[in-house]
């Protein structure tokens, strides 16, 4: 694997996907091959198990097919395209993996921690980032920034999902579940400070990618 | 659990759908309250993930994601169908269950039967099936009955799906693991000769129910 596999994680409303876009926008400006993409979601396959996840009249579904459709998702994302990029010495980054199954359905939802990381184990063949950027903010602020979202929802694709309905206590323990996991893997995790400007946490990352690519391409 | 979970396992085109409808109507006849259902389906969400499993435009499919979707629809129909009936005391007749898993996935595809049997496990929270029947033909036979079967469609959900497509051979060693589950557990799994008329095998699967509910309610 010659590609670096970059991953962005943390609440809805902590501003990852911005941040996401601007640093594959300013690696595109260095000549860099980039591949940005998102879970759920990623390929044809993966886009049609993600309305089922975020769809709120499946209101009753059932922790363990959460997980589930969350890992096949992740199956084929992860072999239909970010595998076949970072042969091809892509730079992937990523909108959330792994660690949010983790975070969302097991310290979230208190499902069996250990359990969830080997089903997605089985969905990514074993594939780890090589860099982990958690965006971090307290919950109350995530979910000011997701109301204040919705509020101004003119589509329903912008209203709150089914997800970011549940409950603050939840966000609190995903928020948690973050940090066990950036403690638990601190060779690979960046706890990123996401209670700041847009610019400020843009150089933040910024600085840390660059070392991660001068250490690649040396 | 009070109730009593048959499953019926097979190739399509051994007569296992026929024979599970015709149980199920002999044993309403005797006043049993029996629920009669399907894999991978029986719930809305199941029936959601069942069509993207089933729909050939999904040819890109890779086979992890096809273990985990399966999986995914289970999860839902176990908990949110069949456990509450047997829990109920009811008779709950599946077409299809672990079962199919293992010989479709784990034997004919050649991925790790383990790791299907866990997810599978993972999926059921450890329910298995009071009986398991397995409809036996020779692969020639129920090949042939799939083809004529698509030959005289007359709508799109009557021709033959994604899995009915894949080759002979694949079917060969699906059959050999049947066989093989059979083996593997021989208190749970009854082998029944599907090679002959409908009326023919009715009898035989109706005499080997007979003796378990004399066993269940004796």
């Amino acid at each position: 694997m010659d590609g670096i596999f970059i991953t962005f994680e943390g609440p809805d409303g902590s501003g990852k996907t911005t941040q996401l876009k601007k640093l594959g926008e300013e690696l595109k400006k260095l000549g860099h091959d980039v591949l940005v993409t998102r879970e759920p979601g990623g390929t044809a396959i993966s886009d049609k198990i993600r309305s089922i996840i975020l769809d709120p009249v499946n209101e009753e579904m059932v922790d363990q097919a959460e997980v589930l459709l969350y890992a096949a998702s992740r199956a084929q994302h992860v072999h239909q395209l970010i595998l076949p990029a970072l042969e091809a010495g892509r730079i992937v980054l990523c909108d959330r993996f792994i660690d949010a199954s983790v975070a969302y359905q097991g310290y979230g939802l208190g499902l069996d921690v250990e359990q969830v990381k080997a089903i997605s184990r089985y969905a990514s063949s074993g594939l780890q980032a090589t860099r982990t950027f958690i965006l971090d903010v307290p919950v109350e602020v995530s979910m000011a920034r997701l109301h204040q979202r919705a509020s101004g929802a003119t589509t329903a694709a912008e209203q709150l999902d089914r997800i970011e309905q549940k409950h603050v206590d939840y966000h609190g323990r995903v928020r948690e579940g973050f940090h066990q996991i950036a403690s638990d893997h601190p060779e690979r995790v960046r706890v990123i400070n996401a209670n700041r400007s847009v610019e400020e946490i843009a150089e933040d990352i910024w600085s840390q990618c660059n070392r991660l690519l001068e250490e690649h391409f040396a």
